[in-house]
């Protein structure tokens, strides 16, 4: 088969490999009919993920057709079309009995374009494939619970449960990229009375009212503390999510929150931030961190194939498998390509 | 009256002042039987808290019986006698409709001994009387009542409800001062399998272990982290309570606790901490702030009465109100002199 | 002043009586500007409510202007444009502590139109006046407030609360009256994927589809266990609410919910209903029943004012003070009259 | 192998049938070295459960040594020794997602001694070996680790839990037999000021003091509801944990809390109860219901271990494996015999 292979910082190729075998009895394998590009394959691409090594199959999310499957594997069969999630679970360690997916110490969690091969292939080994797959429901597109792999997931777990938002919250945002849109969208699930989104990118801000932020603003020529200070009778945000992942993005998600409010940081972070804890050991917060467990995927294929959630307005751009470098190109440079996700299809 | 009067860093005198007067209907004068310092007292007095003026009063935690009450009052009365909590409410603002009182935004919150004169005095002015004190219960004396002013709910509120401990848990208490012990205390009352204290002070780790500490770790001598990863199968503990209010002692209880764990921080922090967002982004950490709101001080009143929370062995010395120099020096100097809760009576 | 006056099972009168006055210095005296008549006064006119003696005026439920205020009432004045809820709190006892005003212990709670004299009078003394009423905020009709007097909060409290309604739960709601509408409508702030609604009442049914409910079902025609597994894939509901307050409802009510579901009674029953523990026993229930604390006001208050909850399209027909019997008499011929809510105006 | 054959009402024998095969490969067979009777096995015999055919093996609690294991067992191996749980679970359903498994809709839930032949054998066939089974501790005994088989579980879960114990709290035991005591027993980890417990016959009330009940109530011959009053300043309990089956000890248990308190029903009901709506619509209540879901059993694991929860109490009486007649005479006659738990060992 073809697949997107990791070359080192900076390098991968479209080439071709092995076909991916079974290698445990509660294995399928999936032929992909659609993937997309994660932020996160970006960083690898930098070099930032040092854990991953030379020769690795990138992606971990995909929709795709069950062409094989080991002896344990229960509930699907060749030729069932699935969702394939970013995380795995083994199901019974002590994580997964808790529906803590993400932080399975059984073999599964994050483990696909990490610890094994990835999605960005034309065929992919899914362990554990009764936990970590997903019929494909009726009524939607490949490209719509595409976007139920990971983004809204994780914007829904790790920011808006993780945020404990209610109805009437004032909610912000920082970071408008897919995950901030997502958590946009998600957001709206529980009724906020504002939803505000930061950014400095106007395009992105753009999108944001477009997916219904109700209020934008760029920290780059505005002070987001004073504006967010004004919107909330000085007090500040009742939750604020970080969908970003620098220093200067959390400590903004911070400041922002009033007291008793919570910090839900989505944002992948390669380094440190400081803590404030001089001007708010007295104040109440929350401040959580995650890594979706996927848990609630079932909740969100039931709002999808109800139209409760749009997802295919994240998608703006396609592509086929043998233009893998023009979408990775694209997708990196949204600043001016205006891409939030990019589909690759089969 | 005398009271214990605030001149600047490093300066207080028990000294006479004028008594106090009414200044809203819901105040009540207490004459205070027996009061105590608090750390924070000690930090005032160092300097560190600038919003707090010279000619103030210093104290918020006391025993007392009313002498005269507003016209607004209506639960209390001359004569009753009177637990004066650190925390006043006044009962209808947004914060204290949620219970959330140390965030009162009507003029409660903590007061005492920081906006207005404090209980370390003869008499002290108590605003919204009928919410900010608790009557003296039969059975109970003074001096372990007095403990229920501010250590215990803040320890059980901030530490041990923030951190969620569940039946079966293993927590860790970061700092075995007067505050840290108030967390050994009230965390059994959840029933945890492990309780692990963590101090450079082998008196204070002496005192951990008689306040019922499973495990003592002195991290001056021993590498804490490594300890109790190797009580939890290398997880890590499900709670970490932060009870000293340094950078280092936070950072360590965020080092401290499993995937999925809490870290709830009760220290009075002066400088921010470093925050490794590079290590707990994808670890399902909840991290809380907070000051005491008092809600749970009837909670607290029921166990002491039933002799299920031992307040008294907190209190090692004693001292009458024109002893207030040796007092403050003992209280200071708690590594020489084992203090760990100073108590001043009439 | 003019007042409507119970004399007793089936009678009433508007009438003359005098002003009242204030009898605690934390009362107010509102003029009532707009008024409602809720279930409740039917139940009383039929004489269910014994406890409510001959000569009580009548009403729970108004929008005024207040015209005097006691010394101890700090945050009203006079010429204060207010919504009086339903509730009065003390705001010091210990339900009133916990934020459950609804059951306050220090002489709030449901009074008005109760224990002492209600809002369909041309004055009223509220007790507790800083806690128990609101300002009327800019932006928002009378008639709209007067929603958030009961049933809206009611609604939302004892039914989408308690129920602990979650996105992409299917929903049913047992009853399509008023308060029925009203949980329709608050359940949708947390974006169910189904919301049921149940009926014997054609024209009900129409209304609860224009308040947006998914799926009606008729009751007298067609089994509606039956139809609500058949939405379920055979489960049963999520979460299903009482709206009506007869045992047969309610019994349908347990009835429709899954294993692991909620049952949140709204409705005042005057009778027991059969509880069929051989059946649930073992199916992980949760049965609630409740008062409304208004606690969720200020948030009610938020979303009303977003234009996030529309309170207009309850309000079916107007009437003057002078016209308390046509009122009446429409809104208890409901069925005929189409009658929702029924709008007094000074 | 020999087993304990369900004949029909009233009719059962130890007799020789055929060894329990492997019937999917996640299934083990274990060697039963220890079993108990429940509560729930007499029901059976006196046919109250229509759906146990005759030639079923009754019981569903045991700890054993497994002999043989499918390929798909990945965490058991032969010769393991084991606590077979009285609930399986599929580990992929939807139920077993949200740690619900008790009620799993893949094969597992109660089936042992109910839809597949039980424990009371010297071979028992558990399904799902991997999430079914817990591998034996060192440091406790056979014994006591078959108390967490079933009845401390769901003491805890569908008692303690459900009922959400908290500090300080008053709760109220219905019913003293063996699971009414673990009820006490594990509501103790949570301290609660007060635990009352309730039962007719002397000889359970004694057993009841001894295992920590702090007031004991003979509602044979006091008005038990009188009795909490008067022990709660007239307001009523804040949990009542039904441990008995039958409708009066329900409609007592609804009748001892207080306005806001908790009802967590753990009895088998054969029959409807009456629901007095009519008292309690108004009061806040929680009432649950519920099969446990061992979810808990590895936070007991824990607290077994580290004799937090002393298990080896509950049990009276020894057997031998050709002794299951005496041993069901002796638990079925526990008010003359004082058994609480009949153990039978290999």
């Amino acid at each position: 088969m073809k697949a997107l292979v990791y070359h080192g910082p900076g390098t991968k190729a479209w080439e071709k490999i092995p076909d991916p075998t079974l290698l445990a009895d509660t294995d399928a394998i999936v032929q992909v009919d659609t993937t997309t590009i994660c932020g996160t394959d970006l960083h690898i691409l930098k070099g930032d993920v040092p854990t991953i090594t030379p020769g690795r199959v990138l992606g971990h999310e995909a929709v795709g057709t069950v062409t094989e499957v080991g002896t344990g594997v229960k509930t699907r069969q060749v030729g069932d079309r699935v969702l394939v999630s970013c995380v795995s679970a083994c199901g019974t360690c002590r994580y997964c009995r808790e529906a803590s997916f993400g932080q399975c110490l059984g073999g599964g969690g994050w483990i696909h374009g990490n610890e094994i091969d990835g999605t960005q292939a034309e065929l992919v080994r899914v362990p554990f494939a009764d936990s970590s797959t997903y019929p494909v429901p009726s009524g939607v597109t490949d490209d719509e619970l595409l976007m139920l792999a990971d983004i809204l997931p994780t914007a829904y777990e790790v920011g808006v449960l993780n945020g404990r938002i209610r109805p009437g919250d004032v909610v912000v945002v920082v970071g408008a990229g897919p995950i901030g849109l997502s958590a946009i969208t998600s957001a709206q699930l529980f009724s906020p009375s504002l939803v505000v989104a930061i950014d400095m990118v106007a395009s992105r801000l753009d999108a944001a009212k477009a997916f219904g932020a109700d209020v934008v603003i760029n920290n780059g020529q505005q002070d987001a503390v004073a504006a967010v200070k004004e919107l909330t009778s000085g007090l500040g945000a009742d939750v604020a999510i970080e969908a970003v992942g620098v220093p200067a993005t959390f400590e903004l998600a911070v400041d922002l929150v009033r007291p008793g409010g919570h910090v839900a940081n989505i944002g992948v972070h390669g380094t440190s931030a400081t803590l404030h804890l001089e001007r708010i050991w007295d104040r109440n917060l929350t401040i959580t961190t995650g890594l979706v467990d996927t848990s609630s995927t079932p909740t969100l294929l039931r709002l999808l194939t109800g139209r409760q959630v749009d997802a295919s307005r994240f998608i703006t751009h396609h592509f086929g498998f043998d233009e893998f470098d023009a979408a990775y190109d694209t997708f990196s440079r949204a600043g001016d390509t205006g891409a939030l996700k990019v589909v690759l299809t089969r």
